[in-house]
């Protein structure tokens, strides 16, 4: 089973019991009520597991917190919305009950808090035999109503946040760094050791920074590139029925990224949007929209292959 | 470690970015500004561990998704709080991706959501190696201020919604039932067969009821029985600083119950509560507020003895 298939199968389930501000569980967050005066409040959730969605073999407990917390603010952005806290939740495994560990965890996720003012509002803790999991729900509020991800026109430019593939080449060098085996250098000495691009690198993977959802004024469809960019553009292609073209991703390219990071890599949390040709827009003009659909680059179909939790699970699985 | 001393390493590492609606970690759940009108909105979270939380060796997979929901509309209630809606999280292991079972389980939540009007909002999905992990927060709102632990006054009557006890009688019947060893017949059938008072204890267990919060209307102090009458007695007595004494047990035991599953079983998500003498009370009386410190009953004081989620950890560890 995919995840896509997953998600039907609980919609089945629940029916009418799913929200009208679950947005058909498609968006990047939902709205809740009330709307309060021009103000909406937005909810976002996110689980991320030792071994899937972060991998302590390669950094600190620290960047697994701060990681976390960056998906689910990645999210309210990728609406519009500000953050105005979350609360999360932790599945423990022994090896993880010593307070340092833990400590370094909510350390991680209180230097995002702090730069993006989301207080925590409260929490949960189980044991597990199985690998740490930690969950978030962020919420957030927007000034109008939520950006989502239909609502792109044929006529609009398309736009990043900031760059993008980032996260897939620092993830690269960060594997490197592990195959030469243990080393007695701190994380952080040996990240101020490398050149430049490469430490921007990673960096944009252990510390990403989530787009700003103040770029998202005149936006007419948002989201977050999380999948990277060749699945997260065709699924907002599909949600806005049109057919998006790539022109100019070289200019969007993060140090020491290739296209196919950007393309495949993910993680980035950078916004993908559009906005009508007449919108003062603070980003990186990657292309355009026109009639049509799915993703286009250079007169080729850009595939939306991407991450897919389930794919991993049935390898890790077998 | 233990549970508090986790809580105490994440309130440290976020100091002042603890939300001051977060109550300081203590209460069932925090309140999240905006206050509007007279309604506060509340939000709380609750994960369950297969194995730990919940053991599908006893029961069908669709009670692990009515009771995870159950925790979290408990909590709700707690503050006073009627259910706005939830959103949750699976980290889903390779046995679980099969259709019917993931069906089975979101059916139980959506049984428990329609009885409490409480939509889905969204969720997010990772694979595990590890055991099924599912991570729910739910938003409520109350007329007024939420109901907190701290508030019970020496002279206020103490107060249950409802019997307590039941899960911890129907936890002993389904174990009964595993020991006998595989059976063919269905577990609803089973159910049907048993004698009633029995039936009652494991339908406490499999589809708990949590309490109304209508009927903290006049509360000076609530919270909800998750970890047994001991344990969460002497909370609410240390949160408000008073003494508990305990009168009359017997009248408020579930079918099948023994003084020992009220006090030491949980899993009941009954409020406990106080109110002043003179309120009307939808209730059942099982004490009064006193000065002093601790849970009392005949003379003898009822220690905070219960559930430790790390407890059991640790002994599944070793």
């Amino acid at each position: 089973m995919k995840e896509a298939e997953i998600v039907e199968v609980i919609k089945g389930a629940f029916g009418s019991l799913v929200a009208p501000g679950a947005y058909e569980l498609a968006d990047d967050a939902a709205m809740i009520p009330p709307v309060i005066g021009h103000r909406a409040r937005v909810v976002t959730t996110d689980v991320v597991v030792e071994g899937v969605d972060f991998d302590l073999g390669l950094y600190p407990a620290m960047y697994a917190g701060y990681r976390a917390l960056a998906q689910n603010i990645s999210d309210l952005s990728a609406m519009g919305a500000f953050p105005v806290g979350f609360v999360w939740s932790l599945a423990i495994p022994p090896p993880w009950l010593e307070r340092e560990r833990i400590a370094e965890l909510a350390r991680g996720a209180a230097v995002l808090a702090k730069l993006r003012m989301a207080p925590l509002f409260g929490g949960d803790l189980s044991a597990t035999s199985g690998p740490l999991v930690v969950s978030i729900t962020a919420f957030g509020d927007v000034e109008g109503v939520p950006i989502r991800r239909a609502g792109a026109r044929p006529g609009d430019f398309l736009w990043l946040s900031g760059p993008v593939g980032g996260a897939a080449a620092g993830l690269r060098v960060l594997r490197e760094r592990q195959r030469a085996g243990p080393s007695p250098e701190p994380f952080e000495a040996w990240l101020r050791s490398l050149p430049d691009a490469l430490a921007s690198a990673v960096r944009a993977h252990v510390m990403p920074l989530p787009g700003d959802p103040a770029v998202l004024a005149s936006a007419s469809a948002a989201m977050d590139v999380s999948d990277g960019l060749a699945i997260d553009a065709n699924r907002l292609a599909a949600a806005s029925r049109v057919r998006l073209e790539l022109e100019d991703l070289d200019s969007a390219l993060a140090p020491a990224a290739t296209h196919e990071d950007a393309l495949h890599g993910g993680e980035d949390y950078a916004l993908l949007f559009t906005a009508p040709p007449s919108a003062r827009v603070d980003g990186l003009r990657v292309g355009r929209v026109v009639e049509g659909e799915g993703v286009w680059q250079r007169g080729a179909r850009v595939e939306a292959a991407g991450h897919d939790h389930f794919a991993r699970l049935l390898h890790l699985a077998h």
